[in-house]
């Protein structure tokens, strides 16, 4: 019986890569480059072969290892049907039935990053002990991952959690990256939180440390921490569109706990001061107890949970 | 091995209860009455009693009965916990726990009933051979049900698929039965189609069918089959904020289907071409895809779905 797990995060530049016990223990983690030319054909026997030079460089037995779980960065459906992944170069085929012949007498399981993220911060983070989480990662979008009684919800086309691309604003000039207008990325992802520092400026004539500095999110919630009144204006709008987008999404999936990650997630429990009001105010009572807690796994959230997708 | 089940569906005047094979076909079919004083404390005991007088009067064995099922109006989480059932008069305890005495060797469960209405749907309904489902009623008010790769998705404390209670609206003086305002099932459910067609008469003084009818859900579709501009627009407007609502719930669990019930279904497949445009426009593009279904149960879903609930 094995006793080992990979975990792999395949990005656009680097693919991540964690060797487990089944325990959550991390024993090495490493990377190499992504090889996106040739529509992407080289990642997957890249990611066999450093697999494959761990197991020989440890002198361990195939049979010691479970599986491999690979976290991609697109949709990916309960059967292992990766829908497209723009960023590798990759259109619709299955991941499962492709890698398997490259890692014969593995158990090969595939998911969505994001999703993944959230079942890494489930398993060793944030969420762990829990079996209902809500992953949110603030990042240059908003990516989401969604675990309901343990398991992970990927949905029909492996589009499950796709948080970010929620419409919450009507009238919306700016084009989102998804070709609609008002997601909720827009507002409350870290571009998100520098186009409504922009906004604010332009808006308004107060003085400001955010006119003097390189607009950031990190200098927008730093600036609050300062009392900057103008950037309180802008967490506050932060606030109110990520907490009723949160309230919506607990409305639909009663989770126990937000984990929020991602660049975002740095200003750290500040946030919740400006999410959770709103989130009080939008929710459903039933929903009202749940929790919000900043992530932890940072970002190897990715290799712990693609090692999880063997566990279960 | 047992070969048949039992579903039940408490509501709050009758309890129904069917009789399956294992296959979903329904062998028996009645309704008792819900005795709701006493806080509801006879309500599981008549229920006990009918299925036993079934089994007698069938000349069965107990073993040939592999469980019940049972719909409660209210909150139920996976371990059987009720948080709640206003209309029964009950307050959070262990429905399990508490039916099993009275029922010795059966396989006990409880559900939602919106919940497991969404499952008798996916069983033998307009979803069946899906596994990835959101049924939508449109009665009284907005009760959702949410099937995650076969399985429902109750939530942490059985609220989950609580679409109705989902904010859409700022700004709205009337107060939804929650306590919240501007709740999807303020606009879209029977009572909330009603709300808009009132709200445009007083506005327009445009002639309409509409202003010598009593005004329904089914009056303001009939009249838009009819023709009457002023109840189209009463019709958009319901698309609008319902086409909104299944845009955000698609984006966070990513359904194969929408299956729409309950009283406001009753107008037909003419609903989606109110809502379907709405739906399009705002939801990601990976969910764009989904099909819109109107339910096929009607009120027996809930007892199909308590009988499947023993089966998963």
């Amino acid at each position: 019986m094995g006793k080992y797990v990979f975990g792999v995060d395949v990005g656009g530049t680097t693919v991540k890569l964690g060797f487990f016990d089944t325990e959550g223990n991390v024993l090495n983690k490493w990377e190499i480059p992504t090889r996106t030319h040739e529509n992407g054909s080289n990642i997957l026997p890249d990611i066999a072969d450093a697999i494959k030079k761990e197991i020989v460089s440890r002198n361990m037995s195939a049979e010691e290892v479970i599986g491999v779980g690979i976290g991609v960065p697109g949709p990916v459906d309960d059967n292992g049907v990766v829908h497209k992944a723009v960023n590798l170069g990759w259109d619709k085929f299955n991941l499962v039935e492709a890698m398997t012949p490259m890692l014969r007498g593995f158990k090969i399981r595939g998911g969505n990053d994001a999703n993944v993220a959230a079942l890494g911060e489930m398993w060793m983070g944030a969420g762990k002990g829990r079996k209902n989480i809500v992953a949110v990662t603030l990042g240059t979008g908003i990516g989401g991952g969604i675990i309901v009684d343990g398991r992970l919800l990927n949905g029909a086309t492996g589009a499950g959690g796709e948080i970010g691309h929620i419409h919450v604003q009507d009238g919306e000039e700016d084009e989102c990256g998804c070709g609609n207008h008002g997601c909720l990325e827009q507002y409350a992802s870290a571009t998100g939180v520098v186009r409504l520092a922009r906004r604010e400026l332009e808006r308004s004539t107060d003085a400001s440390v955010l006119r003097d500095s390189e607009l950031s999110a990190k200098a927008v919630f730093d600036a609050v921490k300062e009392g900057d009144a103008l950037a309180v204006r802008v967490a506050k709008t932060f606030g109110e569109y990520l907490g009723k987008g949160l309230a919506m999404i607990a409305d639909v999936v009663n989770p126990e706990v937000f984990v929020i990650g991602g660049g975002v997630s740095k200003a750290g429990d500040i946030l919740f001061d400006y999410i959770r009001p709103v989130y009080l105010e939008n929710v459903f009572h039933a929903s009202r107890n749940v929790e919000f807690a900043l992530a932890t796994l940072g970002n190897d959230a990715g290799i712990y949970g693609s090692a999880k997708l063997i566990l279960d």
